[in-house]
C-alpha cells in the first residue's frame, strides 16, 4: 500500500509521460479536469514557457481546466471554432478491461464527454488504483449521472428499479445539491459491479431527464496506468 | 383546406373534448405547451371557477404553461413533490401511424419528455395536419434536438452524418440563437420522411451534447385528433 | 464558550421560538436556506402533522429549502403564485446593531434577497456568536457576492480596489468553482471591518457582472438572537 | 425619411469608420452585438484577411457575437484571458444628449455592460434615428431590464410603482418568454421620457431580482453617429 505522497509522484509521473509521448505543436488538445490531470496541464505550461510559446490551442472541459489552462498561460479555444481535436488527455475514476471508464466524481462529465466525443485520439492518464477487470470494483461512489433539476424525485425512483442505490450529491460550499458547471443537479447512482456497463449506459440514456452518464465506452484510445512499482502502463484499445 | 379561424375552432373542440373525457378531481395533471394546450388549460380553468374550485395539482412543462396555469388559478405542483402524475395532456408537431411523434417547435421538449415519462397516461390532442403515415411527412421544420451550447460546432456535422440537415434556431426577440427554458440551444434537423425513428432517435441519443430529442416513441397512450369535419377521431396504443 | 451541542440547542430553540410566534394559519411563508433553518421547517413540519394539515403555503429561497418543505409535506408555492409573503424567516451569517446582515455563507444569497424583498416582516433566527457591533467582527468568511462567470477576473481586481480581499469560492464535491442554484459564481470578499455596509453594498452593486451581494440592508423587521444563557432576545427595527 | 436601404448603409458606414480609426495591432477588443455591429465585425474579418492576420484578440458580448468572430476567423478570447480591454465597439438603441444610453433591444445588455465595464475606451456607432435629447424619446420600446425568472411577478409591480409599464418580453421561435444567453428574463418597462437616468438606474439596480438594467450611463467614451446626409459626426464624453 502506498502513501499518499508516493500516488501524487505517480500520478505526477504519468501525467507528464502522457504529454511528452503526445502533445505535438500545432496539435488542437482537449483538456480534462480533476487532480491527475492538473500534472499534465502543468507540464504543458512548462513546455510553453521554456520553448517561448507552445504552439497549442487547449479545450477545457469544465470551469477548472479553463482556468488552468489560463493560468498556465496557454492558448483557450473552444469547440466552436476547433471543433476536431487531435488529441484529448483526461483522468478517469475508475477504468475496466475493455478500456470502458467510469468518470464524473469531480461533477464536470458531461463536459468531459463532449469534449472527449470529438477527437480519434482520447488518452487518459491514471494509477494503478483506479483499474479493474470489471467497474465498480474499486469506486464505490457510484456513477455519476448528470440530471435536469425538476426530474429529481422520479429518477431517483427509476435509477432504483435498474438495480442501483442513488444518492443525489450535496454541497459542502453550498447549501442543497451541487450544482454543476451546466446549472445540473449531479446523482451518484451505486449499481455494485457492473459487467454489461454498455447495456446499462444505454438503458440509462433512454430515460428523460438523465442528460449524461459517467460511463465512457469504446471512447478511449490509450490509457497510461500509473503502476504501484513507478512504472508505466501503456493499453491501447483493440482495433475491430 | 380550411382557414385558420375554422383550425382554431377544430383544436379548441378537441383539446376540451380531451379534458373532458379525462379530468377527474383529486388527479395530478401533466400539463404541456403549445398553442393547442392553451385550449385544454382554459377549459380546466373555466372548470374551477363553475365547480368554485378543481381538486387537481398542475405540473408544468414549461415557463409559457407554468404561467397560464397560475393565470387560471389552478394548483401548480413538481414532479419533486409529485413524481407520478395520473395524466398528462400535451399537443404534438406531427404524429405517425404508430403513435411516435415529433414535439418542440416551440422549444420545450426537454421538460416536456420528462413530463410526459412519469405517467401512464399520456394524451396528446392534436388537429388533423399534424397527423401523417411517416414523421416528416407533414412537419418539415426538421426534428427540434436540444443540445448543450459548448457542442454546437461539432454537432452540426453529426446531424449531417445521420442524414440530417441542421439549422441553428435563431431567436427573432433576441440576437443569436434561441435558448431554451433550460438554458440550452435547440437545432432543427430536417432527415426528410423519417420510416424509424426508434433506430434515428437512438443514434442521436447516444451523441454526447444532445441533451434531448424531439421525438416521442412509444410514449402516447391516447391520441385526440380533431378532423377537418369537425368530428373527433381517437387512437389508443395497441397493447404488446 | 458553548460546546457544538449546546450551540445547537440554541439555534434549535430560537428557530422554533420564531415560527411559534409568527406563523399562523393562512399564511404566505418565505422560507430561508441554512442549518438553523432547518429546525424552522421542521417545526412547521411538526405542526403540520400535529394539526393534520397547515393552512401555509411555504416559497423556497434554495434547492435545499424546496426540498426540506417538500419532505415536510408542506405546501410548496412560488413567487409567480404568491408575489407578496406574509412573513419570511430565514437565518444570518452576521448581524449587526443596525439590523443590517451578511448572508450568503451557504451560497443563497440572490434568491433568499428576492424572497425578502417581497415581505413587510422579515424574520430571522440566529444564535447569539452572529450578533456582532460592526459586520465583518465575527464572520471573518468575507461577503458573499454572486457574480457572472464570464465576469470573474476583472471583478476580483475591482473588489481589491474597494479594499478587499477576494477569494473565488471553491467546490469540494465538484471540481472548480462552486455554482450557485442560479448557475454563477460564489466571491467572498474580505472587507475586514466594515462600518458602513450601506455604501459598500451600493457600491458593489453598481459595477456590472455583480448580480447580488450578501448585505442585507435595512431589511430585517425582527431578529430572534439565542443567547449563550438560553434565553431569547427580540429586537426589532426602528421605525423611521 | 430615409428608406431602408440608405438606413443600412449609414450603419455600415458608421460602423466601418470606428473601426477604421480605432483599430490598432495587438489590440483586445470587445466586440458588441446588433445589427449595426455585424457591420464592424465583418470589416475587422476583411482586414483580417486582406493582412493575412490581424493581431487582435476579440471578446465576444453574446453567442450572437461570438459566432459572428468565429465566422471571420478572427481570435477569440474571454475576459478571464483578457481582463482589460483596449477598446470596445458595441451598438445602442437610443442615445442622449449626455452619451447615457440605453440597450438590450437584443437582449444581451447583462454581457455587453460587463464587457464595456472593462475598458477606458467604449466607443459605440448608431444612425441618427437612435440619438435623442432625452432618453424615451425615439426608442419606445422599453428599457429592457434582465430579471431572476422567479422574481417575475413581484418585479412587475415593482416596476409600476417606480413609473413604468412593463411587458415580459415573449419569444417567437419559442414558447413562453425570450431566455436570455444567462438563462434570465427579459422584462422592457417603458418609462415614457426619462429626464434622470442615473437616479432611476439606481433605483432600479437596488431592486433583488433585477440582475442588470439596459442604461449605460457615464460608460461612453465616443459616439459615432451616421447622419441622414451620409456625413458621420463624433461625439466625445466630456472630462470631468
Amino acid at each position: 500500500m502506498v502513501n499518499g505522497k508516493l500516488l501524487e509522484r505517480i500520478k505526477k509521473t504519468v501525467a507528464e509521460q502522457a504529454v511528452k509521448d503526445n502533445l505535438e505543436e500545432g496539435m488542437v488538445v482537449g483538456v480534462g479536469s480533476g487532480s491527475t490531470i492538473i500534472y499534465a496541464i502543468n507540464m504543458m505550461g512548462q513546455m510553453n514557457r521554456e520553448l517561448g510559446g507552445l504552439d497549442i490551442v487547449c479545450i477545457p472541459t469544465s470551469h477548472q481546466s479553463s482556468q488552468l489552462i489560463t493560468q498556465n498561460k496557454l492558448k483557450l479555444g473552444s469547440l466552436t471554432e476547433y471543433p476536431e481535436l487531435d488529441i484529448v488527455i483526461d483522468g478517469v475514476d475508475e477504468i475496466d478491461s475493455h478500456l470502458n471508464a467510469i468518470k464524473g466524481g469531480g461533477g464536470c462529465l458531461l463536459q468531459e464527454k463532449i469534449v472527449a466525443s470529438n477527437t480519434n485520439n482520447f488518452i487518459v492518464v491514471l494509477d494503478y488504483k483506479k483499474r479493474s477487470f470489471n467497474l465498480g470494483t474499486n469506486w464505490k461512489n457510484g456513477v455519476p449521472i448528470e440530471i435536469h433539476p425538476i426530474a429529481f424525485k422520479p429518477l431517483m425512483t427509476k435509477f432504483i428499479q435498474l438495480g442501483g442505490k442513488p444518492t443525489l450529491r450535496q454541497g459542502i460550499k453550498k447549501l442543497g445539491p451541487v450544482i454543476t458547471d451546466n446549472g445540473n443537479f449531479i446523482v451518484d447512482v451505486n449499481f455494485g459491479l457492473i459487467e454489461n456497463p454498455e447495456s446499462l449506459n444505454a438503458k440509462l440514456k433512454a430515460i428523460p431527464g438523465v442528460l449524461e452518464t459517467g460511463f465512457f465506452i469504446q471512447m478511449i484510445s490509450t490509457a497510461y496506468i500509473g503502476e504501484e512499482s513507478g512504472k508505466i502502463t501503456i493499453e491501447k484499445k483493440k482495433r475491430n
